[in-house]
């Protein structure tokens, strides 16, 4: 497959595909904005008596463990089972893996209980997860052991999925390739969600392109990225920039942003 | 009743109505602040030791069940009842009915076992809670077999309450009389939650006018129709739009708003 | 102890440290982004199975009611032990308490099993929780019997802590010192949450500065009215009032914050 996130845009925009998120309270709001933003629709539904049914709409499905707790962690591996039995891509962002117990377990039944597409972490919560030293600090990845692109290969190869890992420079590898993806900009630090937004955008760049997920992770880090750069040319802080970054992803443009997408 | 947006909105800025509202995750801070924005008083509170308290303190109660689960439900039925037996005027917003057969029977059960003013939701979630043929795909009406005017009279006439049926044109009615109402903007659908802060004016407006349920509910979306053309004007996309509703929200003037309504 | 709040924002900039905040579904996103941008780490967990590992790696503990719920309510007080035994300083946000019975005794529950080192509220509030009339209307403090100095002098005495009271002027007492803080902006009334964004702040503040919780929540007070200042000023309304006060702290200087801090 060839990478072409333009060209993954024009899907998503044509088809708006469904896009089922079991999130966090803190970015609920964010990161259904940040799919409708981009072009796609955005669910949210946690209740074990409908989440099976949801997914069942949905073109990908994306997990979330923010702010957990048990009952939604069964709910989410219900979803992903239901997902996996329909063909439907998951997506798992296992925030905060390595900071408590309760998370990095979570993260782990996750994985061996559902058939997850895309793992999309930080250095440290992926390095968690493949059992590599790493230090997180809350939900901020302070250190890891292995450069990232390796990591990514561990991650992918080990654990039988795409690992995208953000960073400076993010690393997406199914365990044999890898791709790096050097859009962004340093203000997307600065703002709670976003990496929590890249796995949404993950989950609608898959649901177009299901076939390739190696391919469909790294175009989504690199348009997310893209829209990261313009957001940041106004910007006089976070607050604007967060603002600037819905008005990016909806100006994106698909003819355009393959030329201004950094994979190789 | 004569119809009169700038009159109630005055009033709802003269008296600051308590709007209490249980609501979902994703848009509780925009209903919030939409509320506030107008120039009432928003409390958001959902536990089953509290609800009953609280609505006892408010002007008007809001439902909307777009991350419901069966606590949730449970306090939502608490509240209404006792909204009921204060004469305080309820609002729901169906979201999702439709989607899934939960969302479909909690919307179901409420209506049962609540006394609900307005029902304010699109045409696929009314639709699909008078028996219609509809489509909805999570949480977004694609279709329903009906006129809207004539859904909302449907509706009106057969649940027994004021049907607010937003769309390209808003239908409201009481199953006799339709106002439709021709506000708003296209960019109003680019965020998420503008139809849960429309039910949140809803609730307002009704606190300020609970004489008038057909009358206020046809007025606050006229209100929020208005606002959302001002935001429409200088914003660059869906997040400076969504920011420039807010000050627009505030920025309505009780004065002009009569002549820009467009309540037929 | 001296009053520097330029100093402690440098230390905060510098140390980066972790506040684990518990708090309402309706402002999460935003204390997190306002703790970031001042230059913070955020990090939200409640799950009784995590917050006290998670209390561990934080420099600050911020429990906010402001949605309670039985669960909720747990999670606080394990969590608030855990801090108190390992000596980190807890903050409390009795968001309504007076408006419903339960509110106010998960205020008092919270009093009584955590030593919390800052109570932060508006004067209804913290009248309810130290037995003096006040009004409470959902969430906003209508009014209160004593002037707002000498009820922050008495809540601090009985309650053995700093009390920090907010409103017009902010009176900050830890039952004998009173600090009163003049800066803010009448915007902040605007914003749903700012009150618990300061509770945040609070924390940031006690977190580089725990052996002078008084001096702390005082500073926290005057940064976060600055930026209400900065904010204020190119704001068309409660919405971009919003999104600037996010760029305003991240753009608070150290240099010149304690020129600017209006504290007496």
């Amino acid at each position: 497959m060839s990478v072409s996130p333009g060209t993954t845009l024009g899907l998503i925009r044509e088809r708006k595909p469904l896009v089922h998120q079991i999130t966090n309270y803190v970015v609920m709001n964010e990161t259904a904005n940040a799919t409708l933003a981009l072009g796609a629709l955005p669910v949210m539904a946690h209740a074990r008596e409908e989440v099976e049914e949801m997914v069942g709409l949905a073109g990908a499905l994306v997990l979330n463990i923010g702010t957990l707790s048990p009952h939604w962690v069964d709910a989410m591996v219900a979803a992903g089972r239901a997902a996996n039995a329909a063909g439907t891509p998951v997506v798992l962002d296992p925030v905060g893996a390595g900071a408590t117990r309760y998370r990095t377990d979570a993260a782990k039944r996750i994985l061996v209980e559902v058939d997850v597409t895309v793992l999309r972490g930080n250095q440290g919560e992926v390095a968690t997860l493949v059992g590599v030293a790493a230090e997180v600090r809350g939900v901020e990845s302070i250190g890891a052991g292995d450069e990232p692109a390796e990591l990514a290969r561990t991650a992918g190869r080990t654990l039988g999925l795409v690992a995208s890992v953000t960073g400076a420079v993010d690393h997406v590898s199914d365990g044999e390739r890898v791709l790096a993806v050097g859009n962004g900009h340093e203000l997307l630090a600065s703002v709670t969600g976003t990496g929590c937004m890249s796995s949404a955008l993950t989950g609608c760049f898959l649901a177009a392109k299901p076939e390739a997920p190696l391919e469909a992770a790294a175009e989504a880090l690199a348009a997310f990225g893209v829209a990261g750069e313009d957001a940041a040319r106004d910007a006089k802080g976070p607050g604007s920039f967060h603002v600037g970054l819905y008005d990016a992803l909806a100006g994106l443009d698909p003819a355009t942003l393959d030329a201004r997408a950094k994979i190789s």
